[in-house]
Formats: structure tokens, C-alpha cells, sequence
């Protein structure tokens, strides 16, 4: 099967599990982030740091989640690996993105989540624990729960490259060649900045900002941004414009005719 | 005037104060941070951006709390300069920390609130108002008051250099003779991390992390976070290793071993 057959009352329920696994998730990596709880001082065995339990221990919840929830999807986490299902789904999970931020105490980590069939995301999600932000993507819905209330996510459009925000987490992005080529883009936009994780994608959704590049991702790394911000109306490709669904080098933007100012300057790296 | 005379009914009146003060400019600055407001559409003056009127409105909000509450102390702000007062002591305001992260979404610009006197700072509040998040220290007290509770600030030690995590906001530092200054530093740490703006100083007070180093800082930058860590524990100089409060080229770190380490490192540039 490569498209999954989603009704009505399977987008509901579909939204149901993204909501409830997000919410063990995040009950589980807050109660170890920034050595809040007891669970830092008395639950770690030899050989674990706090951010290895609480990513394990957040995936095993979510997946048990899932399996009540909805027995017959597959399961692709990047802690415990692929489980088979028999529905076309496949729910696809980062228990924490953006591990070197847990343990730094920035609120920029989050947890991903998306449910894709073989032909697209369906459903994204990115939650961000400490502060309580939830960005939802999928089935026409796009908004941010958080500490101030609902909203919608909208991607910001109209944005030229000379006027945009772009975001990536390290200066190095990856390889000198990577590097070089987030390079070319940034020097022509108004304002660079690191250090976010997967929160930059979130804040793309939301019209904050306008540029995320990226390189070295896995597909779990970007599945759950790519539902985010997809239905907020943005975009996400590689650096060649094609499916970013396999991660590698990613470019995500708030609009397409951003993206192509920018792939091009991509191009030649 | 060098001291100002603080009794124990004084203290209370001054942190009575600094609370007031940025309670007042959390609302101010929020009601514009990521045009949640209809602020955002209808009060923009001709010329102005969302953050300079966030700033001006909450550097004038807080100065008429102090005036009020506070009238023979002197303030210093960084929208509307200096105001004359009797007492000997000086509230140094800077409305908007971090303008950049402001405009970007980033919830990592914050309020720094100080109350000084000419010998040092006795009071220093870091306040992010987007996750309600108020680092103060001061008196004898430095807490955390947050959406999770409180807790106690705590600047970590014992942790060598080799151990350390290390943020500065952007990699460029300041000039090309302060990159390389940090990049002596950082070379040696565990972990190096971007885009915080004064939110790093927070999370050094909260033992997070290391060591922060900055350069081309203003007094209203660093004043409130020199409060803060140094309640919490933490120490922060110059690159020189002596008075950190006129601004310039500042390192903060969780304890004197760790800054002597770093400071040695820094000397050469």
C-alpha cells in the first residue's frame, strides 16, 4: 500500500494519538531536563545521561501510546528503530531533538512527531516541553497550544531573500562543503541566527522567521517539522528542491518563491 | 555617596520593586513579541518597528514604577539615558535584551533590571516574559520563578574546562580579535552553543552551563545578569579578570577556578 486510506474519523484519531503521545513525551523528558526532578538523582544506571534516559524513555512511552491507540501502524523511532504495521502509516518519532540543547537547559529542543504514508506527511508535530508549546501540522489544521493560548501557524510569505530571517544550529552545518553552502544563502539575507534546534522550524511555521538550512538530518529529524510546516503553508525540500523526507541537506522556507531564490544560490554547492 | 545605606526594610522595598518593574515590562514587551496583539497593527507610529516601541513603552512602564516607588533613586536606561536621584542607588534598565532574537521569535531576549550603588550591583533580574520565566538574585536570594515552580539558582561548580559548556550569542563575538579570543576559550570546551542572548547568563545562574563570553557589551547589558550570578555563585569580569560593570569584553563562569582557566586563555588576546 502506499497511500494509506484516511477518513474522517481516522483524521480524528490520528490527531488523538499525536496528542497523546506527545503528551507522555513530554511528561517524561521534563521530568529530567535541567535535573528538575527525582528522577535525575535516582533513576540513572551506570553508563546512561539523563538525556539517553529520558530519550528512551519518552520513545518507549510514545510507542506504547501508539500500539494501544492505533495497533495497526508501523512505528519508526530513532531510539528503538522500525516496527512493521499493517495500515500504510508509519508513525515516525524523536523522543528529543536537539539533545546538545536538553542538556544545555535551552528551551529549544522538542519532541517530533509525524504520521506519513509512502506518499506524504500527514500529520506533524513539534512540542516544546519546558515552555509548553505545541505546533500542530496536518488534516487542515495548523496551530500552536502554548502558554499564552491558541493560534494559528501561518508561514510568512511575500519575503525576499535580502529581507529574510534565516536559522541553522551550528555555524559549521555540517561538512566545509555544507557550511559553504548555507553560507551563500545566509550572506544575502538581513539576519543569521543559531542555536535553536528544531524550535527554527517551529518559529518558520509560525511567520517568525524565513529560512531554516540544515545538513546531516535523518528523516526523523524532519518529518514532524515537514507536517508543521506544510500546514502552515511553507515548504521543505532538499538542497536540489526534491523530497526532504529522507533528511540529509534541508531547506525549509516560508513560501516557494523564497525557496527558489534560495536553491539556486544552493546550487553550486 | 560610594554605598548606599540598606537596611532590611530597604531590601524588601527594592526587590518589591524590581519585581514591579519587570512585571510591568513583561507586559509591555509581550503584548508586541511576535505580533500577538493587535499593539502590533494599531500602534505602530510611522518609523517605529515592533521592538523599538516595545522598548521605549516598557523602559518608560518600568521608569514610572521606580519614580513611584523609588523616588530618590537615580535611574539609567538604555532608551532614555540617565535620570538624577539622592540616595545612592541606580537602576540600570535595558527594556529589551536581545532585539534581534526579539524580531526572530526566539524566546531568549529578556528584561535585565539592576539596582547598584558605586561599590556594586545588589540586585539583578533576568526576566523572560514569553515562557514567565523571572532569574532574580540579590540580598541574599537568587530563585528561579518560573511556569514550573520555583527554584533555587545555583551556579555549577568543580567543572574544568575540558567539561565545560560554553555559549556566546553570535560566532563572529564582536571584532575579529574577540572571535579569537572566545575561539581560544571555546577550543577547549566540551560543548559550544549560540543564539541565547541574555537567556546564557540565566542559565549560568542555574548551573546549566559554564561559561558565557561576550564582547562590545554596554553596562545596562550585563548589569542585571552580574546580579544574578553572582547571587547564584558565578563570578564575572572583564577579560582582565577585574570589574565587569562598565561593559565591553565580559566573562561569566560558574566558579573562579573556571574563569582563571579561561581568563589565561583570554590574556593573549
Amino acid at each position: 500500500m502506499t497511500q494509506a486510506n484516511i477518513d474522517a474519523h481516522q483524521q480524528q484519531d490520528i490527531i488523538a494519538t499525536a496528542n497523546a503521545a506527545a503528551d507522555v513525551a513530554r511528561e517524561i523528558t521534563l521530568s529530567y531536563f535541567r535535573g528538575t526532578s527525582l528522577n535525575t538523582e535516582s533513576k540513572l544506571e551506570a553508563g546512561f545521561d539523563p538525556v539517553t534516559v529520558a530519550d528512551r524513555g519518552a520513545e518507549q512511552a510514545m510507542r506504547a501510546v501508539i500500539a494501544k491507540m492505533r495497533p495497526d501502524d508501523a512505528i519508526h523511532g530513532e531510539e528503538f528503530g522500525p516496527t512493521k504495521g499493517t495500515s500504510g502509516l508509519t508513525w515516525v518519532l524523536d523522543p528529543i531533538d536537539g539533545t546538545r540543547g536538553f542538556i544545555s537547559g535551552t528551551p529549544t529542543w522538542g519532541v517530533l512527531i509525524a504520521c506519513r504514508d509512502e506518499t506524504r506527511v500527514h500529520v506533524g508535530v513539534i512540542d516544546q516541553p519546558y515552555i509548553g508549546e505545541r505546533f500542530f501540522g496536518g488534516f487542515g489544521i495548523a496551530e500552536l497550544t502554548g502558554p499564552h493560548g491558541d493560534r494559528p501557524l501561518a508561514a510568512r510569505r511575500g519575503v525576499a531573500l535580502s529581507d529574510a530571517i534565516i536559522f541553522t544550529t551550528f555555524p559549521e552545518v555540517g561538512t566545509p562543503q555544507d557550511r559553504k553552502g548555507f553560507e551563500a544563502v545566509a550572506s544575502k539575507c538581513k539576519l543569521t541566527r543559531y542555536g535553536m534546534d528544531c524550535y527554527a522550524y517551529a518559529l518558520l511555521a509560525a511567520g517568525q522567521i524565513d529560512l531554516v538550512i540544515e545538513a546531516g538530518l535523518q528523516p526523523y529529524d524532519v518529518l514532524g517539522p515537514i507536517g508543521v510546516i506544510e500546514a502552515a503553508g511553507g515548504v521543505v525540500t532538499d538542497w536540489q528542491g526534491n523530497s526532504a523526507q529522507k533528511g540529509g541537506r534541508i531547506i525549509a522556507a516560508g513560501s516557494k518563491a523564497l525557496l527558489d531564490e534560495a536553491l539556486a544560490l544552493l546550487g553550486d554547492h
